[in-house]
């Protein structure tokens, strides 16, 4: 494993990395308090980055990014860059389980190495140690890879409600540069209008302006 | 408002303070993308602070101490403390129409202002802003406000599943001091026993032990 960190207390990089299958546990500690910390931590380490790279995009798209770079696909992104499963301390059982290569597994790691960083060095090396991790995956692909749409629908579907609908409510301008009005409307949430050049980028539009009236009540 | 914090970019304290109705909200920023922020930093100082006083507690109860210190309530709680309510800089409808009592108000710029204090003097100043507000909110009693059950309730009927039911499995020792264990079964999810002095405590015990298990899914 290639990281960027050198830990002065080598026990919290052993806990970071001991999975709670671990026999002598007791003596021990697994990563579990560790990942809880890590997990708020690299919260705050990502909204702060975006919320200074991005200084003109509003809260709504600051969200979707947000949860697009802390989402288990991502986690487990980076942490495979650095073979965090192969490090991952674990009994026998778990192992011949496929343990290692278990996503939940490697995500939980991944966090807790973060809250052992922090612990460690403070949130100045935690942040670089981050950053540093997840440089690669800061392309407007990876951060936008869930689309507004599909958060939407996961965000209404989570509360049980059903899936949103898109209307076309309007098209203007010449054939070749048509500009497209669309309402999503979402059950018991509200609905929104917003613009776009073709029908899916107007839809887009709408959606995160949807988000965006959430993420504001 | 008498906060223990000096800006030194005092549109960053103003950005914080300005509710999205208010006019001129184009040339002054509203302190949406500040709430973003705030609440991740939020997030992140008192995972630290129950994370290294509770040295001994397991993850689950970390969980639960942060969901009820960091809820709209304990927001709200810490933000009257200091008439948040009053300085909210909005337009004249929202005002009229209780804007400044609006719990949600107070919260989002509650959260804006340590997302400011955090933009404007570090990591270490927000954590000694936010702990010394919080200060008086760290008593067992707040921290384990909502009890297991409630929130085990909660967790379980978000994702739209029927509430969990208990059921005293054993009961042992003399009739004085009788020792439970009580089972507790959710839909879907799975169950986890508990033993306790009493059935409540008994119930109580079982409600984290699933709390847990769900958190290290």
């Amino acid at each position: 494993m290639k990281i960027s960190y050198n830990f002065k207390d080598s026990n919290l990089l052993k806990q970071a990395l001991t999975h709670p299958s671990h026999k002598s546990c007791n003596k021990n500690p697994s990563y579990e308090r560790l990942e809880f910390l890590g997990d708020k931590i690299l919260g705050a380490i990502i909204a702060k980055y975006i919320y200074i790279k991005f200084q003109h995009s509003p809260e709504g798209h600051l969200s979707l990014m947000h949860s697009n770079l802390v989402s288990s696909e991502a986690i487990n992104k980076v942490a495979n860059k650095v073979s965090i499963g192969e490090f991952i301390i674990m009994d026998k059982g778990e192992e011949n389980s496929g343990g290692r290569k278990n996503a939940n597994n490697i995500e939980n790691v991944m966090e807790a190495l973060i809250g052992a960083v922090f612990l460690d060095g403070g949130y100045q090396e935690s942040e670089k140690f981050v950053l540093d991790l997840w440089e690669g995956t800061f392309s407007r692909d990876d951060m936008m890879h869930k689309n507004p749409k599909s958060l939407l629908q996961e965000i209404v579907q989570k509360s049980g409600k059903s899936i949103p609908t898109y209307e076309v409510t309007k098209k203007s301008g010449p054939s070749h540069e048509s500009i497209f009005e669309v309402c999503v409307t979402a059950q018991d949430i509200g609905s929104a209008h917003a613009d776009g050049n073709s029908i899916k980028e107007a839809e887009c539009n709408a959606a995160l302006k949807l988000i965006e009236k959430l993420n504001l009540k």
